[in-house]
């Protein structure tokens, strides 16, 4: 009862010493990795979107991909399952991510929507049981229907909020009944074309109020994954209002949620923002709501989302450094935000794409593994740091230091602080003895 | 008594028929926009920095400047206060800014430096009585003595913290001295060059506690200006943890400090950020935390910071909209953040360049205060978001509403949104009739 | 006979005292500038591809305009037409570009494309004849169909460049046809998305013999027009080969066609280049190669082709400035590559756009002619190169002339170069009193 | 009689099981790869002006390295270059690079200058002699000294380009004597701030005639080596004439110099341009102006020229494919454009700096060899362009086709060409079995 789509490829296997582009040539789930199985600290996740249902369009060309299940109706909805989930088997990944409008056909009015949903749940619901495989997270897509033109949660209109709210609703009653482990917002036209028509202070507050009631919403009906916020700075507006990490924790500080939802950075969307993946990451852990990552890479030298495989094991190993550095996934994985090229045309592309960018996790989180085994970045930078674990030190930053005080002191003791090395090329040479 | 170094130039008047590059053609002190002298709206702000202590060095060149005063000696401090000081009497601008190693020779130690900046302190004191200028901002530069290398508050090495804290205690001091009106933090070395060897965390922690220490002392000593933070993303750090006005106001959140603590937002930073200059302040505005401007423009293909006179008015009209649109300057006002090009090496350059920056910022001024007074971009905005002034679109963002309630309201309804044109282009050429 | 598209939106006229967002505010055809008719210079044409065929899509969204034409029929075909040049009659613009898929419906075949566009342009032709406006250029869409998706003539699969290469030749026939004064070929797919998979040396030269092959054609049907070359540097590729003027020209000279082929200079495409453009446009009139323009704007902030309708007076004064400076547009013109935003979706904001972008481009032209008549900045840079018409000087640039020669010269006169004041701010202050 | 800068540091030896970080983990100098020592293949220089020259200032910061050669001085000239030649034999490496400006002390004019200069050659003469260190390439510092401020060759004042022309021939002279195998020239300052103060056409038409006079004078003189200019966008200039690999290929067209003159690519520059590395080695190759490389990093998120250590392995191993596959290096070779961090203080950061590079590109050249053997890219990109193999395709790119040929072709065969994958998944995934 194969559809038959991916020919007579079989599950793709860890085989180190295969030439075979269809095995995995460092990915092996079971291996452990600082006590865990490689497949649990990954926990790898397949995006709907990109795999099955992007047609290979961009800005200046229509569709390249043609698949059969590329019709509107249920019918097709359910053959896209079916591939879908012989998919996952044949990677053998052990969850998927999907929107609302991923998986169902588009419905007249938000009734029919949630009637399609529904129905679609209940076959991915069968499919689940059927193959093991879970739900990482689930979201809906409030960015790609011309109703969400002007945003979503900050729309002008009090109709598209609701419409907005509403839909929300069902996908978090979906992503519940999947047992899905959590739930994201990405706010693709939370943001603005132009500041000339846009009333800044409004729609934070509406977008504000809109994420409580996401959370209130959530102790309802006692789903116990976490709220995700992705962040990405534009693209497809010319500003968005989740732009980076650091945005958003001002964002959820100021609406009081910054207990209760946690960020999913991707690779792509830190590039955008100026940042490199690892900072997002490493903020994201100081500053206490780090979830899930949307892996991926961006073209260095185009000013767009390219939402390409990851093939960088030297930069991955720093991701992963941070992951486990702040104590690896809890609710969160490994999604793969990825996108084939669009000349990327035969199925079997697909299976390339992410066995290549597993292999290069695989081969990231290793190396990470084994920095943090080694202390080899850890131990300098404690030694580095340990003029801060004296008394006086200490002292300086106590609410009974003051500038006064500590002035008198630095002119008490005559304090004239001479640079150390920052060693950052002896730091860089070790990073390389592990990638 | 006059120094002689701009010759016999004469001072800048306001005369919109002359062609003379040593005239003001728009700024006009005097003239009431909006009920208020042009002057007062503006509150100009000259930056002792760029203007007498930058000698036109880039990364691949050295000094292009001559200047008499360009020695590390009190005689060579005074030289310069009586040039700039001359140089403010020439242009009637109301305000000067300046670091304290801008001003006074470097010392040997703590206590020279304090001492050398009481004695240009007692200085400037006297300057200012006898012309009428005053102070709209102090700072300490803590980023271009070798100490600083790995940051000031963020510094590994608590010592460096402490020499931080006590030179911001004495530039405070003489900023309270001085009658200034705000007091600026710019953290170009609060940042890292690589996260290998930086701890985030601890380092956001041991700013977030010197900035509290700032304000404490604020109040200790009675002064009334306000504190602000000057965000910069990168340039001198690749990362700076005062990235943008939106990571600031996270930052301010999380260390109890919304309410104490501004910014200070350039044109130059908001590009580097991926901002429109007018977005940060917008935002600024809407978060409640806008405080003053650094008035200058980055060039657009140039990825570091140009600090170039601004001259694009249409863009700075917009800027000068959201000012005015907030209420205007408080404490806060437009410093010139803006140096010449290395090639402008004759004295005049330094009164042309800021003549030519007045003047835009007064057009900027006049055509946004006009926008106001027309409503020409508030009635469409204010019509775009009427929506929301129903009540039940209202109640819809009360604490009584849930998505449930939403949802249901939207299946009753069958609401159906339809999307309504953005108007952009017909807002872009309101705005071009008046630029 | 109108479509009522447009309702009952009358000619737009020049009335500078109006303040319908319908009227011209600047733009008036008649109005003579440095001795030339205001439209006889600026020679505006509408891109058909923006205003009539693109339907609001962006990566992450859907169709947000609905058009009656909407449809891959030759009947469909035909309405866009009547819409088409009635919104040119309602404008008043002189001319229009289009590809050939812009304009018929896609056949199953080369002959049934040709067959389709031929009929369209025999309607076309009706229309020009009935309404006098004209073609500035034509040109062949290369880049939208999945066949293009690796290249056209530089595609690896040599079918391709053969249907690419007949595809040229109809609508090098269609433009000589309807009086085109221009061909132009932009090379969206003209480059590559890894060089993983490409032979660049071979890719260049079938690029190269394919325009000798143009050029050739051109002579052979004895089009007086010129063959114009589009730079972009990227997207939808991740790299393009016409990347800017500069390696347009590098290639000209390669394949010995620098005298035959031209530029035509797009304002966003410098943009992403890291140009400005009045760069590209200085640049190409120093090497000989200026054509036209395609006017529009990219977001500064924003890292793809934003073709946004022109808004900022003082730079596209500086634009016109270049194109009047190298003598003005001979059989190029100011073609509006410019898309409304994506919610602009009301018929009145297609005249909206244009009206808006025509009255800058009737300031910009304006202020440039008047810098040019008064030499505001031809006389500082004639002085500031006087030293050059020297008999000296000039015979350093002898072939008489040698490094030996001119070191014993520096050595027996002790040549020692003062620099002097390159006066940038003055210049941009002069700018500003035009614009 | 060693200078005791470095203490008591030993000559680096390759050691692949050593922890130490003054040990070559991978950089083995007599090693074969294809066929070749390794040190042959990588021919590494160290350049003079990063590693002995500055002094660790940034825009914002002033000296972090205390050096006890930092004296103008002849004695300081000697005791820098004693120092620098006990670093090239403790890291092994066969080549160095200097400006003229790095290796003398500034004189008061031309003549002393040129003084100084001949009297440190010599002094290189006798290190070269003692320690079989040779030079890469010599080159002249035409942008740091005020005079340059507005160019060297392109200089507004005929005088400038008199000095500079007098200036390179003393430098041209210094590079014969000491068996230069390259000279350089690098156009830092030869560029724009401003198109309103330049005269685009008169500065290309100098600096092609003065490039010829450097051509000549190399005829000349005999000097056997080759002439490289290194592209650079900008950075000091807002725009530089160079800017990248295409562009001096017209340049070198237009002025009949593309068969004499060279490119000397950086990474960072590539990067600063918009373009890869590898794109800039592959399109010097493509127009046969390939020369030679400087070896750095430009951080991705820095828009600045950063000029750090190179340390991604994969992304050098695309580099070293391009090098390998136009066989390798001729004249050029591996110079390392690259600085410490400001923060690395430390005599032995800069040996680790080095080492780390050396061996990322040793690794890099490794991967690279074992592509090629395999031809793991080449035989996929031969199929992939295996077409244009037959009879017909070549014959079309033959002078006896025609567009209407070839459409004619089209049309009797009813050719309709169907896209193929372009499987650049699979071919990353390919380049990831070897780094």
């Amino acid at each position: 009862m194969s559809t038959g789509f991916f020919g007579n490829i079989e599950k793709i296997k860890y085989d180190p010493t295969s030439t075979s582009p269809l095995a995995y040539h460092h990915y092996n789930p079971d291996e452990i990795v600082m006590g865990k199985r490689m497949e649990d600290h990954l926990r790898f996740a397949i995006a709907y979107w990109h795999t099955f249902v992007w047609p290979g369009t961009d800005p200046f060309g229509g569709n390249t991909f043609e698949r059969p299940w590329f019709k509107d109706s249920m019918e097709a909805a359910k053959l896209k399952a079916d591939v879908a989930f012989e998919f996952f088997s044949l990677l053998g990944t052990p969850y998927y991510c999907f929107h609302d409008a991923d998986v169902r056909p588009e419905g007249k009015n938000f009734a029919e929507n949630t009637r399609n949903l529904n129905e679609i749940v209940d076959y991915f619901a069968e499919k689940q049981a059927a193959t093991g495989v879970k739900l990482l997270w689930g979201t809906a897509n409030m960015f790609s229907n011309r109703r969400y033109m002007s945003g979503a949660a900050t729309n002008p209109d009090p109709d598209v909020f609701a419409f907005a709210a509403a839909t929300v609703k069902t996908c978090m009653d979906a992503t519940q009944k999947l047992g899905g482990e959590n739930y994201v917002l990405w706010g693709g036209r939370e943001g603005y074309e132009t500041l000339l028509n846009t009333d800044l202070k409004k729609e934070l507050d509406h977008m504000g109020r809109f994420l409580q009631m996401v959370v209130e919403y959530k102790h309802k009906i006692g789903f116990k994954g976490a709220i995700l916020i992705e962040p990405k700075p534009q693209e497809p507006s010319k500003h968005q209002y989740d732009y980076d990490v650091a945005t958003v924790y001002g964002f959820l500080k100021k609406y009081g949620l910054e207990n209760e939802v946690k960020v999913n950075i991707e690779q792509g969307h830190a590039i955008l923002a100026g940042h490199t993946f690892e900072h997002e990451l490493a903020l994201a852990n100081a500053l206490g709501i780090f979830g899930s990552i949307d892996m991926n890479r961006n073209d260095y030298q185009s000013g767009w989302d390219t939402d390409q495989f990851p093939n960088n094991v030297p930069e991955m190993a720093l991701a992963y450094y941070q992951v486990l550095a702040g104590g690896g996934f809890k609710t969160g994985g490994t999604n793969f935000d990825a996108k084939l090229r669009r000349q990327s045309i035969d199925p079997e592309d697909l299976l390339i794409g992410h066995i290549g960018g597993m292999d290069c996790c695989a081969r990231g989180l290793k190396a990470a593994a084994a920095m943090i085994e080694d202390k080899a970045l850890s131990a300098p930078l404690d030694e580095r740091y340990a003029g801060w674990n004296g008394a006086e030190a200490k002292k300086m930053l106590d609410k009974s230091s003051s500038l006064e005080s500590i002035a008198a002191m630095v002119e008490a003791k005559d304090i004239n602080p001479q640079p150390k090395s920052g060693k950052q090329e002896l730091l860089e040479n070790i990073v390389n003895r592990y990638v």
